[in-house]
């Protein structure tokens, strides 16, 4: 049988899986990306666990796994390299060359890309993108990041970093980001951004447990100051999303993420002020749409999705 | 020989030319667009023209000319219809199917777009934007249109309407725009929007003789007041592009149009808006850029290399 691995490198874990071709984890392993500080060890770790998935499955379908490719999702992956660049949140440093420090150990196709590409990529093979030409994907999280499909293609850019919406300057002279610059999207719709409005709508000072995930639970139960935080972001995001459909006029824009999980709260002011943003001969030609994959799955499934790239 | 035919469809005229496979323009006619208020007549006419242009260059040949096809850059061209679609601008009104009516006359390919998507397609066909695969390109004038290409391909949407960046919110509550919204690039950066600038900076009323060209002359004499407004207008275009290279990470952006023209009181601050707006990961990566292509000829070889995406 078929099978492809889909590698989730986030700062602190990787999670791993062995898909099928519908989509499905049928095994899943994990290591600690931040007890590593060398790419070798880490490869080696990561592939021996690779191997444990291939064996594994191996013996439970009585025959030997075909390995279609390895994909790869990581902070500042890019496409065309197959590295990762200097990516600020890990503790590997460098220019880290995966394809072929993987070849060591085994000759498979590997392809990799930054992890809110991977996500995008994987609404378009196994979520709610299937059969679209031209949709946009928000994650919310830590940051905002964005991936971008355009005649049913992932966009890359000239140099591999497309598609950094959340870095788009919403508000000149706003919030100061973590870029350096001002008034960037995510300083205002990430997960420190929205509890950094909820601080500033109810007067109190950040603290350990004031999350995006309790505001979203305050808005459930009413609290004035909570439904206002979403609605603040509401508008901020669907100004957002309003401009990207001048680009490339989507059928769909989905979103995903922890602070996307609040459902109602963020989604119908969010509808709202999209539809008010919107240019007026875009008006019922996009939806916005939640990411149907699990949010326990999507890294990996997008990981793995980005090796039907190599089939276009 | 062969030639294509490029149509540069306008409120006011419709300017024709015969083109060259090299871009050149050897054969030109013009037509009162708004002498027309049915699609039947204005065609006949045109193409009249165009078999006049056809049959002036066999002559010149001394062998008959082989037609390409008719490319059609036209306000709301839509490339998936071919269709023309209630442009506000135009007297002749309606859905109109150019390719339909052009077929009565010659069985030749008919490609229509709008003029922005044109210009943009024959900067990368005939002019500065050659061999690249991403950039994006700003028309300025009565408005702001825009092209993009992603991969060697114009992005054309899910409606055919893609590449609106004109249409962004920029200053969330801002000027009043034709479109019935707010704070649109084109209020600010397009012909009338700099006259407002200019008007507001200077504390004057807009009269008939204050034109961006007439601002452009007074800023290459020194006129505080109009260089201040070029600062502006570079300040404001700089953010809009920066916003844009999240998008795509073209390798370059071209400009063009009448207040373009201005030159260096508009393109000094504006590389450095560019700069400073710009996010860290692209420095560096891409150019702001005039177009190469002689302002009378843009619309018609635009339209002429839409053409050429058949061949794609």
């Amino acid at each position: 049988m078929k099978y492809s691995i889909g590698v989730d490198m986030g700062g602190t874990n990787t999670d791993m899986g062995l898909v099928t071709e519908n989509g499905n984890i049928v095994q899943r392993r994990n290591i600690p990306t931040n007890a590593y500080t060398e790419l070798e060890p880490y490869v080696r770790d990561m592939m021996r666990e690779i191997e444990s998935m291939v064996d594994g499955q191996s013996a439970i379908d009585g025959m030997a796994v075909q390995l279609e490719g390895i994909g790869i999702g990581a902070p500042n992956g890019n496409f065309y390299t197959g590295c990762v660049d200097n990516a600020p949140n890990l503790t590997i440093k460098g220019n880290l060359n995966f394809a072929k420090e993987i070849h060591r150990y085994r000759d498979v196709p590997v392809v990799l890309s930054n992890d809110a590409n991977a996500a995008a990529y994987g609404e378009y093979v196994y979520g709610g993108a299937r059969g679209m030409r031209h949709f946009i994907m928000f994650t919310l999280g830590t940051g905002v990041g964005s991936g971008i499909v355009v005649d049913g293609k992932l966009v890359h850019g000239s140099t591999g970093a497309a598609g950094e919406l959340g870095h788009n300057i919403l508000v000149p002279h706003g919030r100061r980001c973590s870029c350096g610059r001002e008034g960037c999207l995510e300083t205002y719709t990430s997960a420190r951004g929205i509890v950094q409005t909820y601080c500033e709508l109810a007067h109190v000072e950040p603290s350990p447990e004031i999350t995006s995930k309790h505001i979203g639970e305050l808005a459930h139960q009413g609290d004035p100051v909570a439904l206002k935080t979403w609605e603040t972001v509401a508008d901020q995001l669907g100004l957002a999303m309003a401009n990207s459909v001048t680009f490339s006029a989507p059928e769909a824009i989905f979103l995903m993420g922890g602070p996307a999980q609040v459902g109602e709260p963020l989604l119908k002011p969010l509808r709202a002020a999209f539809d008010k943003y919107l240019l007026n001969i875009y008006q019922g030609t996009c939806q916005i749409r939640m990411s149907e994959l699990r949010a326990n799955e999507v890294a990996i499934l997008g990981a793995a999705a980005l090796l039907k790239m190599k089939e276009q």
